[in-house]
C-alpha cells in the first residue's frame, strides 16, 4: 500500500542529505571526527548517541563516543572542551543533553569554537542566523526548515506561524525563515489565541512539548504542519506511546502535508547534523585550520 | 501650549535614563572611557559622534573621539581594536557606520570583545539575546523596546508587529519583546499585506527607511507606533524635512501613541548606548576586569 501522500515523511530527506555529505566525505581530505560527549548516566541520551552513530556511519565521518563520569566539575569539562578545539584530529564537538544539574551547559556550549560548533548551540553561532548566515544552524530548526522546503511551497511571503520560541527551535527557526522571505509570527504560552494565528497561517510548526495541542480547527485547509514535538503518553493499560503536538490523524484529513511523529522532523534533525560537520569542515578549511 | 499626549516624546526617557546611569557613574570606580572610531570622512558619522558625546557628558562617561583615515586597511582596523580590548582604559568601543567600501564592518564588528560591544553589533551579543540574555542589545532595538514599556501597555500578550527585518533593529528587537512575553509577527517588503497584520497589531513597529509608508488605515485604533524610521525628503522648492516610516500627523488620530519624528525613538537610542556602557562596566567588574 502507497503511504497517504499527505505524509510528510523524514526518512526520504534524511537519506538524499546522508548521501549528499558522503559524497563530499568520501572526496575530502583529513576531515577528523565527530565527538560526542555524554556527561553522567542519563539513559534518553543513550538513544539520541546511537541515532548519531549510525547516521555519521552512513555519512562517512568518524564518530567516537567520550563518556564523563557524572562527578566531572565544570572547570574539568571546560578545559576538556578547548583541548578539542585545538586538536586538529576533532572536526566537531556535539555536547549531548541533559547533563547533571551541577553542570552548566550555557557555558560548556559558549566554549566550543564556532567552527567547531557542529550543533549550532554557541550564542555566537545563534548570533551569525540573525545576521542571516545560517551554515551552522541548531539542527531541529534546520531541519524545520528542510521540510518545508520539501513540501515545494515557494517560501517568499509565505505565513509561517511558530507555536513554541525556545532558543534552539523556535527563535532560530523563525530567523532562518525570515532569511528565506517567509513572514513569521511566533507564539507561545502567553500569545492570547494561538488559534488566531494558526488558522490564517499557510506553515505552521509546533515545537511546545504538549500532545495534541494542534487539532484540526487550528490549522487552514492546505496548510503544511510541521510537528517538532516528542511527547509520551502512559495509557490506563499501562502501555505508552510518543506522540508529536499534533493531533496527525485528524489534521492530515484538513493539512495539505503534516510530518508523523515519530518518523518527520526526528530523521532530518540527525543529517542536519552531518550537513553542519560538513559545513565545519569547509569552513575550517576555509579558515586555514585544515589543508 | 500642552503637547498632545498621543506623541511618545523620546526625550523625557532618553534624560530619566541618562540620569539613572549619571547616579551610578558618580558612584562608581575607575570606569575607563568609551571610544568612538570613525573611519573615513562620511559627514553623517559627525551627527552621530556629536549626540553620543552630549550624551555622554550628561552620563557622565568619558567619551574620546578617533578619526581614522579613509585610507586605514583592514587588518590594522582589525589590530588597533585588539588593542582597545587589551586596555583596562576603555571601557567600550563605538564603530560608527557607514564606513569606507574597503572595509567589512562585520568582521570587525565580530573583533569587538562581547563585554566592550556597548553597540551589541557583535554576533555573540546578538546571540545572547537570543538566549534572553539582553544586557548588551543593539541600541535602537532596545529604545523600541523601552518606548513600548513607556506607554505601560503589559507586554505578555501582546500583539506587535515588526515592520522590517534589519540584523540591527528588526531581528533584534523582535527577539527582545518576544523575551517579555510578547507574540511577534515580522514583516517585510515580500510579505503579501503588511496591511492585514498590522491592523490587528497592538503595537506596531517601523524600521524601514520609506516615508510615511504607516498611514492611518494600517493602524488599529488605539494601538501604539514605534516610528524608527528616519527620511528625509526634498521639496519641489528645494527645501528639505525629515520625517519617519509613518504617516505621523493622520496616524496620531487612530492610535494610541505615536512617536515623532524627529524626537521620538532617536533620542532614546543614544541613552540606550550610554546604559549599555553602565552595564559593560558591571559585566568587566563581574569578570575580574575591574576592581
Amino acid at each position: 500500500m502507497k503511504p497517504d501522500p499527505r505524509y510528510l515523511l523524514g526518512k526520504p530527506v534524511r537519506d538524499r542529505i546522508l548521501s549528499e555529505v558522503q559524497s563530499m566525505t568520501g572526496a575530502a581530505g583529513r576531515i577528523g571526527k565527530l565527538v560526542s560527549i555524554s556527561i553522567g548516566d542519563i539513559p534518553e541520551v543513550a538513544v539520541y548517541v546511537r541515532n548519531q552513530a549510525r547516521a555519521a556511519a552512513l555519512a562517512g565521518l568518524p564518530f567516537d563516543q567520550e563518556f564523563w563520569g557524572g562527578e566531572v566539575g565544570q572547570d574539568e569539562c571546560k578545559a576538556r572542551i578547548q583541548a578539542m578545539n585545538d586538536d586538529p584530529d576533532v572536526l566537531g564537538i556535539i555536547l549531548q543533553r541533559p547533563v547533571p544539574d551541577h553542570i552548566n551547559v550555557r557555558s560548556l556550549q559558549s566554549a566550543i569554537h564556532p567552527l567547531k560548533d557542529v550543533e549550532g548551540m554557541n550564542p555566537a553561532s545563534i548570533g551569525n542566523i540573525v545576521y542571516n548566515d545560517v551554515a551552522m544552524a541548531p539542527c531541529t530548526a534546520a531541519a524545520a526548515v528542510e521540510l518545508i522546503r520539501e513540501t515545494g511551497l515557494d517560501m517568499k511571503g509565505l505565513e509561517v506561524v511558530m507555536v513554541g520560541h525556545s532558543e534552539i527551535v523556535g527563535k532560530p527557526a523563525a530567523m532562518m525563515l525570515m532569511a528565506e522571505g517567509a513572514t513569521v509570527t511566533v507564539c507561545h504560552h502567553l500569545t492570547r489565541s494561538v488559534a488566531m494565528h494558526s488558522r490564517r497561517a499557510d506553515v505552521i510548526v509546533v515545537a511546545v512539548g504538549k500532545a495534541h495541542l494542534i487539532g484540526p480547527d487550528m490549522v487552514k485547509p492546505g496548510a503544511a504542519v510541521i510537528d517538532i514535538g516528542i511527547n509520551q503518553r502512559i495509557h490506563p493499560d499501562g502501555s505508552t506511546d510518543i506522540v508529536g503536538d499534533v493531533d496527525t490523524e485528524a489534521v492530515k484529513e484538513i493539512a495539505g502535508w503534516v510530518t508523523p511523529v515519530p518518523g518527520g522532523v526526528g530523521p532530518v534533525t540527525v543529517a542536519m547534523l552531518m550537513r553542519n560537520a560538513m559545513r565545519a569542515y569547509q569552513r575550517q578549511q576555509a579558515a586555514g585550520w585544515r589543508t
